[in-house]
């Protein structure tokens, strides 16, 4: 992660894409969200969705991971460069989750963020608080999720 | 799933209580969130986290496989009874989530809903809307997870 003060209002970034496999779809809903249309191909052909598609917890998932690994890269350029690396702060929390569009098999999902919005942490003085507008939009140019998150960023010379 | 009409505000219930084990917490944080201190315990005890500590996403995927399971255990409830069983209907989203307190290992999360609220659905007649209270709470009785989601219920008498 970057220090509070490296970061600025309107900073966006694409950080990942993938794509829903049948497979992947299957996996993951069978351990947590276990419903026909996310398990089985010809009952969602019977269900609203009219075809298989992926959890949104599972495409909310995938944006973690692309966020990690976005940050992780990141972090690489700034040791090459020999700036310092700080953790991720905690997470509290996300407003306005919407699935926008079922995501279905072979769908192609671009994952990106955009910073809303930074201030100092009133309760926490070593963090800063970001939020940002994050994003999932499918090969047709469909938005499929969208949510805003806050997270904490260390300050520097802080000690968090 | 319930038809709209036969739901009412102020109904509640535990859905399901689970305890994170190391082992499950490192399984979904290698896939979905692979930061350290949800993948490794030294790591974690130098984190702001002091321990190793489930994923948020963790913590919210383990409440919709509650909510799943409940709702298929309400179904077979109602299948015996021979009364008309009704698929859940999509989610447009949630809001206001909120991770209060970090899950550690060993913590059991009890997890539990309360309908805030429901009314019919102007764009699809067909269905209901309605407003829920989700929460998981620790063994000390901490809330460590709250969100507010909303979920499409058939009305009786629709083709939906």
């Amino acid at each position: 992660m970057k220090f509070y003060e490296d970061i600025a209002a309107g900073e966006k970034a694409e950080i990942g894409r993938y794509t829903f496999t049948a497979e992947a779809i299957k996996k993951f809903a069978a351990r947590f969200d276990p419903q026909a249309f996310h398990l089985d191909e010809e009952a969602a052909a019977r269900s609203h969705f009219g075809a298989l598609c992926a959890s949104g917890w599972h495409t909310a998932s995938v944006w973690m991971r692309f966020m990690v690994d976005y940050q992780h890269r990141e972090d690489g350029v700034r040791a090459q460069r020999g700036e310092a690396i700080v953790p991720m702060g905690p997470s509290p929390g996300f407003r306005e989750l919407k699935w926008l569009k079922p995501v279905y098999v072979g769908d192609t999902i671009t994952y990106a963020y955009e910073v809303l919005d930074k201030r100092p942490s009133v309760s926490r003085p070593e963090w800063g608080l970001m939020t940002i507008g994050n994003t999932g939009t499918n090969q047709k140019g469909e938005l499929v999720i969208s949510f805003v998150s806050t997270a904490f960023l260390a300050r520097r010379g802080s000690a968090a």
